[in-house]
């Protein structure tokens, strides 16, 4: 095949065999290297990003694809040829010398940020956050031009290739109307169901084999991947090789124990993408967002529902001894506790919207020009005493300087997070309805249906279609927020 | 700078980088990697090679090289510009067609090879290893016409630069002269000195806190490197973060205590590169023997002798309890036990040459078409009996069959070993000259003498000398196995 298809393929291939690498030093560097490794590490993972991004800004690309798109290609192929080209476009939309100076000054303002959150420093956060705001509106600027989108919209599409901020605007004000007032709701009845506390210590070393335990009962595949600990959590790896990392408090298991479900929901997209597409951009998960649908299928929609807390509880008791917190009946309670608070990733299901909303709505406007950095903090406290009730005045630690995402310029990624938790539950509605024994079927312990469903409509698709088109085929309707809002109103102020 | 000199190191920069990720990936897929990431990883780490072997055998190198000789350097540019040249002509010397069969013609055999030891299936083995020797011998024949030297020494120049065979057979054949008569009166000797077993179980847990101790004891510094656990054990990672493996038998905790001691020699040789030379090829170990002299510095020379295992006897019982072995005279007697058997890698200090003598012999004269592969097994036989007295007729699992070097075609390895034990006795000769008092402050568990004697004469010059004059430098002589053979002499059969 000397096609250019072919060529293209090739070059992509050996691409992914590039980001392999990337991926598992990068793995190393957070959850195994030593303090003095770092420096020649940052050298040698700088060294290979660069030849990564020559090897996707070659000049030979655009006239491969061009060609390759007037070759007979089968319709896979063709799906392939669409992600190489938005793969090519995303790399040479830029100027190296924008993204060689936002990535500077991205690093600064995050490693500054590392000691002004804890010093509630907002003025000095504000001295690295302006220039990191003025290179990623200039980013917005020159990606807007090249893709017609307006600024904000050109930024979310390198996470959410498809949406657009109108979309968002008009589900998350739907969501804005009724969420305070459900919040509410939930405090109340909440109010009657008092919680039993567990009581730690939780040895680690029974936390790790639980998490083992909870892991292999969801279907992650220990031949293809492990967990270890780390600092900061996460999924990374790569889909033959899924890494998890968690890390574990022993006075508090539950955030290890539902930490590790959502990174294994993320865990079993990946190690479930289809081996024959693995090597090409056609292979790669669809978006940030189908991924957190993943994670939140897992953690929220599985993990939290009635059925599979009643197979948690003997698990409980068989890794830490029996307790009165671990009855059932209580142990759903303390799982699905609502609590408006500062902290979006300690937030629970029901008010982490609101954090999402908040953040969406400010970033959105910086990046517009419609308002500057320095008037984050009143839109802050502002928008959160609108929407869950909080005084935040003063409080940056715990306001604006929670997130590290704004400090390297990670604009338009906070939207995923709830488009993730509606997707979610929009799979367990259509769920629900193909598999109408579902949850008893979970409460069992057989989550054939869940995984049966999840792997034909969204493992193995990969980036087979796009996002509107691969909801469409799973769920036959178009992203509909009623389900979330259902979804909800069932678990938290129904009989559910 | 813009001199061809300055051209080079940024090349070799570059070069040390790609081998930074080499080695961390390889590491990982020695120490962690799952196996369904195999398949992936060999694609990921070939096209890493390939991509290193380009930039090894870039053409503009040879130009670059030339115009650096001529342009004024100081003597340590100089010594990196040699280095340079060295490793320019290893990479240039063979067509890549060779390259490339000499490496699948390996891989196929080693493969094969490890089930056909277990059967001691020998005529199995002959039919892979054929083509070994066949691409082998083509590739001294090359290098040999490109170096001036004899086809054996053109292989064994990968290993030990600057080192010949006929100095390797000066000084194995008087080895060979006494060694036999050695060992024949240190089991004589030693017949009369009973030695109490150590009892197990060890437990795994136990082993580990005591290997940590043990290098924590020897100066390992475990901020810029780790321990882990791997079926083979190796020192990998690179000189800015070192990784160390080891294997635990709970039955038998000197295995991995003792290879633990030796590993920790390799890795302060690494970690003590000096760091204004890293990134270059000047700033590299000097060689494999060199390398090994480290760690038979820490394993025999330091961690066998008297002084250290009295050290050791209280960290042993207090990590497995009190018993009759842990008296420190009985663990010396055991420490330096001496039996010929069969396994090179479980000889001991006494008899391991034997096993090294042997193998040089027989690779010596394959290499240079003396004999042929399937004359092995018989001179196997005739020098097992001559120099270690047993009959290891028809068990080839147990003969030539037990190493791995010669499947993949590492001929000129082996001689290594031995040279490492000879320069190892030579720096403590050294050692003790300038330093009288140097054993009694051994065992006082003060170790800077030796450390700092090894530090200034070995780690810190890196690849400065060509081996010749790093000996010379350091010993005030050429490579005397005089120092060996007193060393062996002492420690076997005199008061020490």
């Amino acid at each position: 095949m000397h096609t250019a298809y072919a060529e293209l393929t090739r070059h992509y291939l050996r691409l992914y065999r590039y980001d392999h690498l990337a991926s598992i030093v990068g793995w190393d560097r957070n959850a195994m290297m030593p303090p003095k490794g770092n420096e020649a590490r940052a050298a040698a993972e700088a060294e290979l990003q660069a030849l990564i991004h020559r090897g996707r800004t070659d000049p030979r690309l655009a006239e491969l694809i061009a060609a390759a798109e007037a070759e007979p290609l089968d319709d896979v192929e063709r799906a392939n040829l669409r992600e190489i080209r938005r793969n090519w476009q995303q790399a040479n939309a830029l100027p190296e010398a924008l993204v060689e100076a936002r990535s500077l000054a991205g690093a600064r303002c995050e490693h500054a940020w590392r000691s002004q959150r804890p010093a509630n420093d907002w003025q000095g956060f504000l001295e690295n956050f302006r220039e990191v705001v003025r290179l990623s509106r200039e980013e917005a600027r020159l990606l807007s031009g090249h893709t017609g989108l307006s600024p904000y919209d050109a930024l979310m599409d390198r996470f959410e290739p498809g949406m657009r901020a109108a979309e968002i605007e008009r589900i998350f004000g739907e969501v804005r109307s009724w969420l305070p007032g459900l919040i509410a709701r939930v405090g109340e009845k909440q109010r009657a169901e008092p919680v039993i506390a567990p009581v730690g210590p939780f040895p680690v070393a029974a936390q790790r084999a639980l998490s083992v335990a909870v892991m292999r009962m969801l279907g992650f595949d220990f031949d293809g991947g492990r967990l270890d600990e780390s600092a900061h959590p996460f999924s990374g790896g790569v889909p033959e090789d899924v890494r998890l990392t968690t890390r574990y408090h022993e006075d508090d298991f539950t955030r290890a124990l539902l930490g590790t479900i959502h990174e294994t929901g993320h865990a079993r997209y990946e190690q479930n993408l289809p081996r024959a597409w693995c090597g090409q951009p056609l292979g790669l998960a669809r978006s940030y967002g189908i991924h957190e649908s993943q994670s939140l299928s897992f953690e929220m929609q599985l993990a939290r529902s009635r059925g599979f807390v009643g197979l948690l509880a003997p698990l409980l008791r068989e890794h830490f001894g029996d307790q009165p917190a671990f009855d059932a009946d209580n142990l759903y309670r303390l799982f699905t506790r609502v609590k408006p608070g500062y902290i979006r990733i300690a937030a629970d299901e029901v008010t982490y919207p609101a954090h999402v909303i908040l953040r969406f709505e400010i970033e959105r406007a910086l990046i517009e020009g419609e308002i500057e950095a320095e008037d984050i903090p009143a839109l802050w406290d502002e928008k959160m005493q609108a929407l869950l009730g909080l005084d935040t005045r003063g409080n940056y630690a715990d306001g604006c300087l929670q997130d590290v995402h704004w400090t390297d310029g990670a604009f338009g990624y906070f939207p995923s997070y709830t488009l993730g938790a509606m997707y979610a539950a929009q799979w367990f509605a259509t769920l629900r309805r193909v598999q109408p024994d579902v949850d008893g079927r979970i409460a069992q312990g057989d989550f054939a249906p869940v995984f049966g469903w999840l792997n034909d409509n969204i493992w193995s698709q990969a980036s087979r279609w796009e996002t509107p088109e691969l909801v469409r085929r799973a769920s036959g309707e178009a992203l509909n927020p009623a389900h979330f809002r259902a979804h909800l109103e069932a678990r938290y102020l129904g009989g559910d």
